[in-house]
């Protein structure tokens, strides 16, 4: 369990910063104002020219696809613990992942494809994601039900010869709302007479199927995160080959629990880097403004918050690695107790540090002149994204009671 | 200090609750319909006709102006322990306080005329705002300084004749953005050489004066709240006749003193209703929804959190009970700490219940399918404006140091 | 519901500041000085004669039992919310209550016979309690059973002729070390076969009945709060007159509920007096030490601390004044939530003003030079005692969510 | 940064998870009984035998002053990153550290001699020391002054010939109750004209020097902690000979520096242990008690409690490693931000994972039938000893702030 960086890591990471200093920084302005003159111009649902044209930088810089385990297909890939670190520099800037195509909901969809999909269905979808031409979405949650008991999903997938039909109302289907998005994972109840476990399917949709209505982008608290999007999302009668069946019917759930343990990590990784990023600002700001015939940064209110806010990072990194390592390891089942830590832990952090932030800057924190208003809105989401707090804290506790049942 | 209600409040109450089922709650989609209108034809800064709609029948039913105290142009003004209740019922929808002419910064804005201005600055501005037939504006806060340190206020009101010349950039002036927006108060530096306390001052100032920009509106988290805004303004050689000063040059201090005590008891009155609005959300949700086989409702997680809250909104609204009754009876000055205990209480409890309720809701407390997270947008500036809770904690425990100095 | 202080309240408040002055903070060395030459000299369970010398003080200046309703026999007795701010003062002194006979466990105990018990078992036991001759102790909680639910309770009372025949082993029986301790009230199951709230008796009980055994006293953190103590007790076919069996059998439950009422609520006045004089030690010893080159009290972080204290024990206060109205008005049943809500409330407001006093005070926090350390054992208990904090949150929550129940 | 046991540490962790399971956690009751046995023949100030008759067998196996890193004088020692999981698994019993040689204060003082004792001070003090024959105390806390300031220490150091002679008053001196304490190091003030930071010196003083008064012991909320004790110690006119300076004058605050890095990590390892026996305490009542028709473990209430406990227990132990990999490799002065941020995180995660421990075993909790409350109060002063958590806190902000200060 060796946390130190080997030299492949190091020169990864200094490649990394030093693409984030001279093309990622630079041009976060530049995001906003083409954003804004898209929306402006009554259409935010627009690919952004900065990021296509960081892209093949990126690609070039060997900045790309990192996110993804070493195969046959994925030269570049690299372990949990090597993607850590850098996975939480990207971190910093919401749309820097998908400069290095590793952004989510991509990067967890990629994985399920390379490790379920049949090699047609790969070179279909997932050749094309992985050379960032298209992208794609994860179809899960559903208004209708609490979706925190992923049994609840009440999606059907039925067969008829030699397609699936698909019916079903999901929502924050995030990526949903980009031109570029090609294909959807879709999970929903193909054997309703199987045991709890076994009823759930997971089946690749192209996005042009005919059926598939998107309804509405869903805000989060008031932005719409455009062009990605979070959207509702109508399937009704959606025919898909048989073939596209991920794994075999009634395997969703193994899937999930697959998919679901590096898709959070990289959340917890990327949450991490977002709270230095929080926590630099903040003491940025206490040391530049006077207040009452003093720095606030003086103030030693803030020392306790910003000490705390250190300690808890640090902790968070350290378990976060710790989780990463068994992942590598020991394979994400086992590993499952310290992702469920982690996916609690980390975007927890992320929101005190950004909240106390927001504090420090004042009604300047609040809006858009500074990244923390929207690094909020978006890290307060991940307290909700796969899985909220309430039900991974249950999973941590039972397997902690479990340990001291008497026999 | 009694707290019951009086037969008069009780009628007024009733008939305020009338007043909400029939003519607020059920208008709260067309609001929001009309403002998605005004937005998608492309200007979501105009007047809502649902507001203009409403407020003769609001004024009919004897519900109008009730915030300022009795006085002669103010027959049916009250009490602060008597409006508090009524107020608190208003701040449950964001935008109805505005249907019964009660609504920031309108409200500080009148009582601050009302108490201070000349009576033919009180005909000229006080009577149509009075008559729901303009709107204001409060400029303070600049950008360029630690606003929460009053005396840093930089801007300039300059003698030149007649008139005050004034320059300064300002910016969360709330209100701005409302075409209906009239007139000003600004508070800038007259007496640079005074002592610390007495060198602001704050003056009139008509919307219409050349050399006032509204240069932008800021968003609070991702909202703009449009139409009313909250938005920079830079004021450049700003002429106003110099009988617009209110109470005297030099004495801004006194005035805010004065002004900010109702000012801060109205939005903690509104955060409760805020508060109680999300826990009802709150326990509605998880009385309907069903995880692991049986309602989240039964979770002992949320009994926690849901007593924990119960306790803390009842105590906000005792003390902000006995804050109103003190601001009544003593006056604002003495009731100065109990003011500011509850400008701390009452936000920090309206936006920890929203976060739960949230919580509670999994993706749908994101988004304005519910009208959550537009509540914890509004209600987390609370924690800023007129003061961050750091301001108001220091002063607190400041006079309980005192009380404790060895003589 | 009018929280002034009436001015038959206020005369006895001025009476008992100045009895407090004059006899119980002067005294407080003394109390110590004995008990600990008590405990030297091998025996520390013994009356403490300061305590016998003030009682007479204290009864001739009509300071006496003034925790009961007036009744015929109690002349003197007081509303809830008449007590309320005098119980309060009393409680700044650990053994202040029982020089004024209003102390735990007799006040319940007192209460409870003058509801429940025949007009023979108060002569014999309800008159020399009211006069302070002896002393008293409720035997309900059992090292067994989970006795937070008090349906769990196993102790047997089994009719045989004219007697009842008791069996079971209790503990956290306080009082039960005082030699002074002449009765006992206890609980038991007598109807086993009853519905499942119909199970249980409450019976009165002679100390001196054979079989039954002061086993130990318990220690809570370091301290065995001799004289008083908090012992376990064992009774072993203790026989009882069927006249001693209060109210009728099977009525425990109803009785339990109406005794906890009252002696819920003195506990938190007092706990807010505790709380008022932990605040009020740390804001002296932050104004007395210099650290790193200023007084401690000047830095901010101790001024969160201490305004959040402030706001929260007025809003404890405010809220057991209220739960104290209702309780004089329409009864301890329908006060029901607003008492759960301060049993939560003051025993943890005490607790954190009381760790921070601590800690405030370093190392001399921790030892008995301050009455720091002893108040926090006793106020940690609170939290445990009449029944732990989570199943009064429970009961609140379980009665919010019950209001929004859809029909 | 390799977290992983090595074979060596892996060996040793064996064999001391045997010795506690065979020699220590059967003997806690013995010890209990022991003590109680001493304090009824009224003198618990005596060495326990059981600790004397285990010491031998601890030494036989190998697992003995292991605290020290290796030298020629301590072929057995150990990195702290070695000694880390060991030193946590003695945590779990208060007196087991002694068993093995490895207990507060005498580690500190061992580790102080090694590095700045002469040689001859060494083989008077250290060898007897290393040997667990004596026992030994470190005077620096003063109860005139807010010491966590230690500028602030008063007592004095003059020279005089070929000796300092020593004047003051310490408290909260741990192991000066214990007859075998036979050495003390002092802090004080010889060369008050130097600056700030040289002013102070330390120096190794015998017990038996005339001049040296043990006027009490302190107790730690109720408990003596006998035999071992935190006690008041008066100097008056203590002669010292000049060579038993420690470094030379004025460099107290240097040997400070060196000195407290080893003891706090120690202290957090202990934390540690202690942390996990609660936990583990705690998930077993939780097991075995039913409330309200089913297991007290059932409630998600502590779910949620138990998960953030395991979050935080598992973060605080992957720092305090991180930590000691510092001390060993890069020095404790380089790490002194990770030794605060451990000296905050560990003491307060073990003091809340105890206070719920105690509230989930009710009153059983806060009496000595469970080792929880003792365990409490000794975690609960680690909040303050070697500093309080506050100036740790400012210390790590203040490093966090200087990063970020414009150059």
């Amino acid at each position: 369990m060796d946390f130190a960086f080997t030299p492949k890591v190091e020169a990864l990471r200094e490649r990394l910063l030093g693409f984030m200093n001279e093309h990622i920084y630079p041009n976060e302005e530049r995001y906003d104002a083409e954003l804004a003159a898209n929306r402006a111009g009554g259409n935010p649902w627009q690919p952004l020219q900065v990021i296509e044209d960081l892209k093949p930088l990126a690609r070039k810089a060997g900045l790309w696809n990192l996110f993804l385990p070493f195969s046959e297909r994925v030269p570049e890939g690299l372990t949990n613990l090597e993607y850590a670190p850098l996975c939480e520099i990207m971190g910093r800037v919401p749309w820097a992942p998908e400069v290095f195509n590793c952004s989510a909901p991509d990067t967890g969809n990629m994985e399920t494809l390379e490790r379920y999909a049949s090699e047609s269905v790969k070179r279909e979808w997932l050749d094309p994601l992985l050379a960032g031409e298209v992208r794609s979405a994860f179809a899960m949650t559903e208004p209708a039900v609490a979706s925190s008991d992923a049994t609840n999903i009440e999606s059907r997938i039925e067969r008829d010869g030699d397609h699936y039909v698909l019916n079903g109302r999901k929502w924050w289907t995030s990526g949903a709302g980009d031109p570029r998005c090609a294909v959807y994972i879709f999970m929903g109840k193909s054997n309703p007479d199987a045991g709890r476990h076994e009823q759930q399917s997971m089946i690749v949709v192209p996005a042009e199927s005919p059926g598939i209505t998107v309804v509405r982008p869903l805000n989060v608290l008031g932005y719409d995160d455009a062009p990605h999007g979070h959207c509702e999302v109508l399937f009704e009668d959606v025919r898909v080959p048989v073939s596209n069946m991920l794994l075999g019917e009634g395997r969703g759930f193994e899937i999930a629990q697959g998919r679901l343990g590096p898709g959070r990590i990289h959340h917890c990784m990327r949450a991490l880097g977002v709270a230095e990023r929080a926590l630099e600002l903040m003491c940025k700001r206490l040391n530049s403004r006077v207040a009452f015939g003093k720095p606030i940064a003086a103030q030693s209110v803030w020392h306790e918050r910003i000490a705390d806010f250190r300690c808890r990072i640090d902790m968070a990194r350290l378990l976060t690695l710790k989780a990463a390592y068994m992942m590598d390891t020991v394979g994400n089942k086992i590993a499952k107790a310290e992702i469920a830590m982690i996916k609690v832990v980390a975007p927890n952090v992320a929101c005190d540090v950004l909240d106390a932030a927001i504090q420090a800057h004042g009604g300047a924190g609040m809006c858009d002149d500074f990244p923390l208003a929207k690094l909020y809105a978006h890290s307060r989401t991940l307290r909700l994204a796969d899985g909220p707090d309430e039900v991974h804290r249950s999973a941590i506790a039972r397997l902690e009671l479990g340990r001291h049942l008497a026999r």
